[in-house]
């Protein structure tokens, strides 16, 4: 930030008073200019055919991270609750027709600024389809995630908490729990 | 929004190439200025004495709702988890000790862009005071909290959902739960 997006005058970073952090402050017209973090939502679509759970996937057709796997997410919107964005997003990027169930993860990212989240969702049929940042929408059983090739650290961290729950499930102990992590680690991982 | 906050140019709101939404664009330096949700998290710091749980709240010395009862809570900053921003917003608006526990309630304002998020906590001492965001710092039962007087629904919810869960363990059943709700009526009441 240069200029103060309500008057046009440079901007300076300064503690304002009664604060203890720096911000972008408008000398001119007094805007103090406040940035926080952003929250990234996304579903985890699973679909259960003789008796093994799949999950689907999408290859990211945009940067950061183009040609890698990643789950249906992006940043939420103005306007809108977490469950409406992982829909919104999941349709987006998937073309994916889902009935979304329990938020299952929360993942801090505190060096992007990020909050990510994801939905458990049934993928109602098979009829799903990459949209405009998707190369490829593919469905994966545990033994076929492409580990190695996935986006994020907090996809992988995601899809690790998914077939820790299912094999605990398949033992017949509980249900998905809700499950809270910090990513301390780098973002990029190339 | 007016001007761009890169190069001082007027914006203008159009909906950019790949995109579905209106946004302020700069069409001198083609930045896109996307706005997005603020997350803003707080605690619900415990005590327990003669069998009895109170809760602590603040009195509010700023607006909006300046005199009204909350919960330690505001805006996350960046470089910090949602933990982190708990906790913090706790020593400033309440100077109390705490052990932050597990996540408990979040709650979608998307009218405001706002999600709103709480953490169970511990109260290690009663050596709170208020900070000056804060009037008072009080403990209340479940029969002392002012209903009437509480600042905002988000709040009001999150209340109610945790004398239910007391309620509930108390009986033997279980123990606290993760809520999730979207308000939808107006932020403020009066």
């Amino acid at each position: 930030m240069k200029f103060c997006s309500e008057c046009a005058h440079p901007v300076v970073q300064q503690i304002p008073p009664d604060d203890n952090r720096p911000r972008y402050v408008c000398t001119h017209c007094g805007t103090i200019h406040y940035q926080n973090p952003k929250m990234v939502i996304g579903s985890i679509p699973l679909w259960q055919e003789g008796g093994e759970t799949r999950v689907l996937l999408c290859r990211r057709a945009i940067e950061p991270r183009y040609g890698y796997w990643t789950l249906p997410a992006g940043f939420m919107e103005n306007n809108e609750t977490t469950s409406d964005a992982a829909a919104r997003e999941t349709e987006e990027e998937a073309g994916a027709n889902i009935r979304l169930q329990q938020l299952f993860a929360m993942l801090n990212v505190p060096h992007v600024h990020q909050v990510h989240m994801f939905y458990l969702a049934d993928l109602l049929d098979l009829n799903y389809a990459a949209g405009v940042e998707s190369l490829d929408v593919r469905l994966f059983s545990e033994a076929e995630i492409p580990w190695e090739e996935i986006a994020f650290p907090t996809i992988t961290q995601t899809l690790r908490l998914l077939f820790e729950d299912l094999a605990r499930i398949r033992n017949g102990e509980g249900d998905f729990r809700f499950h809270t992590r910090d990513i301390t680690r780098p973002m990029r991982q190339s």
